[in-house]
């Protein structure tokens, strides 16, 4: 019963160092959203997609997350975006981003040229829902070879989220499940949340995402 | 850098457990399988048909750990095995099983009617692998979808396991990856482990898994 009693005050400190992030970004007029999903879901391609589309409305900026590897944020950087990569193996292989380490990303980052930053999580559905990084909203990838029982198995992630891309929708024809009992489980666990079926391959389904992402950053940037 | 500190000292305690449970199941001959994977990797319909392969061979008793539901534990009930469901979620959400819930798990069943005790983990290619549990074998379960370089991404795992299966090759033709380069992604981390390409939905592949697993199991037990 230790682990828990230790649990709860890493997440109480975690909330106050995203608390000053917040206060910064909203000084800075910064929108940030924290991207989240298990290994695989398609995080780096959709992000790739997204930031190609999106650069000419704003100045993004992007920190992502890997225990090891610096492949994803090779990846990103190729969009022109300034790009922080922080490796968690030296800190014991973390399989999160908490606040300090974001707050630690957003001083590599050259705050005045940038109002949209983009968080690449460690790719994990449960530890990166219970801490908060100061971002303005969180999102969660889910992809359709997962199994559409994931919300259910994983309720935390998507009662914490204020989206979720359901990715890969182009393997639909091969996997024997039923896409929109994606939507009716995630809706289970979150009756509000709006939801994008998607493939960040063939580009199906993108524009809805991106129209959505650019909504919450308008709100947050005019 | 208080977390860190912290994560060490659950680590110790948790090896005392996990030593506790490897001397129990020396004593009863029980040989015990960790099975891990990222959501959706396809965990239990893989364990479905093991179980039901080689519950003619031994007495299987069966842990599930969830963090919410009890869909799995149903589903693998059916094979006729003994199943011991642990929900995480009153711990917090843990995002692993720990020595000390496997302990308690293990309580649950009778062990004298049992010979080959299988832990189905959390589904996340993280955390699980920094705890010992007291298992004679750590299983890691990849899925084509997941993409050829989640070995590199989550070196850990893939170094403390025992054994890689790599399923859902049935996708192969509709995902633009090489198959052979999963493999040796996991051998750049792991140079002798033993790799299995199956489809537990075709069984294509299957026996060479199963194979391997009764050789391990009667190694200890007989």
């Amino acid at each position: 019963m230790v682990e828990i009693k230790v649990v709860k005050k890493v997440l109480k400190e975690n909330e106050l160092i995203a608390e000053e992030t917040r206060e910064l970004l909203k000084e800075k007029k910064i929108f940030m959203v924290n991207v989240m999903s298990s290994p695989g879901a398609g995080k780096t391609l959709l992000l790739e997609k997204t930031i190609n589309q999106l650069k000419k409305d704003f100045k993004i900026g992007v920190i992502v997350g890997d225990i090891c590897t610096t492949r994803d944020s090779e990846r990103l950087s190729r969009t022109g975006a300034p790009v922080v990569q922080i490796n968690t193996e030296p800190f014991g292989g973390d399989c999160h981003l908490s606040a300090n380490v974001i707050q630690e990303g957003i001083r590599q980052l050259d705050l005045n040229n940038i109002n949209f930053l983009i968080i690449e999580n460690v790719g994990n559905l449960v530890c990166p829902a219970e801490f908060e990084v100061g971002e303005d909203k969180k999102v969660v990838v889910l992809s359709l070879p997962e199994g559409e029982d994931k919300p259910l198995k994983y309720p935390l992630m998507f009662r914490v989220a204020n989206c979720a891309v359901i990715n890969k929708i182009d393997l639909a024809p091969y996997l024997e499940l039923k896409p929109e009992q994606f939507a009716k489980n995630i809706k289970q666990i979150n009756p509000e949340i709006p939801i994008f079926q998607l493939s960040a391959k063939t580009d199906d389904g993108l524009s809805a995402w991106l129209d959505w992402l650019k909504k919450q950053a308008k709100a947050k940037i005019a």
